[in-house]
């Protein structure tokens, strides 16, 4: 817990629930009748409304970005370090929109939801959700607050590939998009890997078909598997070897099957840690979401035809270690902008903590991503 | 099955059975009072002794190397592309060995067996073997054999980890080490992958603590997950690229959890097809013996020194797409053995088939394998 809250934190915020009465038709055809987002929002409008900026989460990420919910907190939002006067998302500037997406189990309509038309919780009943239906979704807020046009979108890993599908989707209702660590769409060895995890969910006899909470139990052998599964790709194996080694908890083997390395003890910790705080029908929705997202389909499959229809600018990001989403797909977005004639600046950060960069305070990171920003505020007329 | 067996085949083989009465003890300090190996060979063995090769099978190999049991065979042992004659290890020239390690499930002692102190299966109570007994095993069955020195040690992945034990631990009786797709030692990324394969196993109800025979059951959900994952980091992202893509099984989105993508179908199916032949148990130990490996660790971590006792030469090869034992490991090996002053020959082969490669007939692959053991051949005064 903060004993005094940091002079470059947000400070204390509280989480804000928006009630959507007006039915959403979802990607798969299915409507949700009504809806709730959770949201929190740092630093102040300005009177143009011209300097919102929309974060959106990654997987198991959520509305609470950044600052601290009371000061017993242990730890702040999880992009603390970008976001907050002075730091690369200045909030000096900027009034920062974050929220938690549908589907998700922060406060967001999800699988712990009750389903109003059965007075039940949605359970795995709960549709899945699509990056477009998200963004939808983010426009309807957007709507709610009163912005007109995001100054820019950011986000990395999942949260990238929502930014990129705003360009799109609505290309007059963003200035600048920042895709971090992402993908135009995930590979086949990705979808493998979110099918590995899903599968260590559903077949945890905790699981009852995603109905465990009509059981009272949930999922955490399941869940903390996915999740050790999850957290070892988003690592560099450089970064794992620097931090653990082979190192051995006891400093001899022992000839058993109960974790006996370093890395061993810490994916359980990890995956254990997480299976008690996330739910897990949320964690099939999300990992669908990132399989489905494919923008390009809806163009015959290119790319460049796809981005073709965005007006905003683009700063795209990727890390030297990353191999869950490489610097190469990266640079398939960034190619297909150039192509598409499309304003776009590209850095590739050199970084040994593979995916997980992108949350970490990488000094170069966050002087590109910074010096970036300072432009759009200038540019929005932002208060300086 | 084959209509009549190719001419380039070892042809109709037959396991044998030796059984070890003299109890051996284990690096765990565990003894096995007696024990049996199966094994095949293939070729003749010459008048002096001197065309043996020692083949040491990877995590699901086994003693069926090559050829057919029976007509009837659907496919041939495991390595029939590179062993039979004219063959890359050509038994026209040599005598090979193959065998079934202890602790696996093909017919040598392992958790299936009846151990002889309770009359029932050892199931989990199998101790955990590491390499070094592998290799203290297989040079008892030379002894079997009559075999005083092998031409060559030949060995892939776990295999090759057998193959620089043997040069280490019995530098005498091998005048040549192959050393293919493998590694001085397991990194931290290794080991955490096989710690979540292992926990799928060991966290299915059917598993019982490894118990399952005792519950007439066998943990079929928990190794299919773990081979999933397995087959998953055995490919390479541009093999699964080209073979999978994004391919849909029905070629639109379903919306459920159901495999939809191509890929999710075809690890399934290799999944499922696995935890029918596989025991659970070997599973579990293979992986640890895999961990566990780190010849250099007796000598202060200095794998120069550890190799400066060794007294063959080498061929050491990889795979430019492996990623699970990729290229940068071998010349690891490499490295240390040139410093050791050692005749090292390395060839690092292009490949899209990731760790894959090391079973298939890749042109330049058998080629490399094909000259150096050619000269081998000529040099121990195999028949020509």
């Amino acid at each position: 817990m903060p004993e005094v809250i940091p002079a470059d934190s947000v400070g204390l915020v509280t989480p804000q629930v928006h009630h959507f009465d007006q039915p959403l038709t979802l990607r798969s055809g299915r409507v949700l009748p009504e809806y709730d987002l959770v949201y929190e929002t740092y630093g102040q409008l300005n009177a143009n409304r011209s300097n919102a900026v929309l974060i959106c989460h990654a997987l198991s990420g959520d509305h609470h970005a950044a600052g601290y919910h009371s000061m017993e907190d242990r730890k702040p939002g999880w992009w603390d370090n970008a976001i907050g006067p002075g730091k690369p998302i200045d909030t000096n500037h900027f009034f920062v929109v974050a929220l938690n997406n549908l589907g998700g189990c922060a406060g967001s309509t999800g699988p712990t939801s009750i389903n109003p038309q059965t007075g039940k919780q949605y359970g795995p009943e709960f549709p899945i959700v699509a990056v477009r239906d998200w963004v939808n979704s983010q426009a309807r807020l957007a709507d709610a607050l009163g912005i007109e046009q995001w100054a820019a979108v950011v986000g990395g890993s999942l949260g990238g590939m929502q930014v990129l599908r705003w360009s799109i989707q609505f290309p007059e209702r963003l200035r600048h998009a920042v895709v971090i660590a992402s993908a135009p769409k995930l590979s086949a060895q990705n979808i493998a890997f979110n099918e590995v995890a899903r599968q260590a969910i559903a077949k945890d006899p905790d699981f009852h078909d995603g109905y465990y909470h009509d059981y009272n139990t949930i999922p955490k052998v399941g869940l903390t598997q996915a999740r050790m599964l999850g957290h070892l790709t988003y690592l560099s194996e450089d970064a794992m070897r620097q931090k653990f080694g082979r190192e051995l908890r006891e400093g001899k083997l022992n000839f058993s099957f109960a974790p006996e390395f370093q890395v061993e003890s810490y994916l359980h910790y990890q995956g254990e840690k997480f299976s008690t705080r996330f739910d897990a029908n949320t964690y099939m929705l999300m990992t669908k979401a990132l399989d489905y997202f494919d923008p390009s389909a809806d163009y015959n499959h290119d790319l460049v035809e796809c981005l073709s229809h965005a007006k905003c600018s683009y700063l795209v990001m990727s890390f030297t270690t990353d191999w869950r989403f490489s610097p190469k797909r990266s640079k398939e977005i960034v190619d297909a902008l150039m192509e598409a004639n499309k304003n776009v600046s590209y850095a590739c950060i050199e970084s040994d903590d593979g995916h997980d960069a992108f949350l970490l305070p990488i000094e170069r990171y966050h002087q590109v991503l910074s010096a970036y920003l300072k432009r759009v505020a200038v540019e929005v007329g932002a208060k300086a």
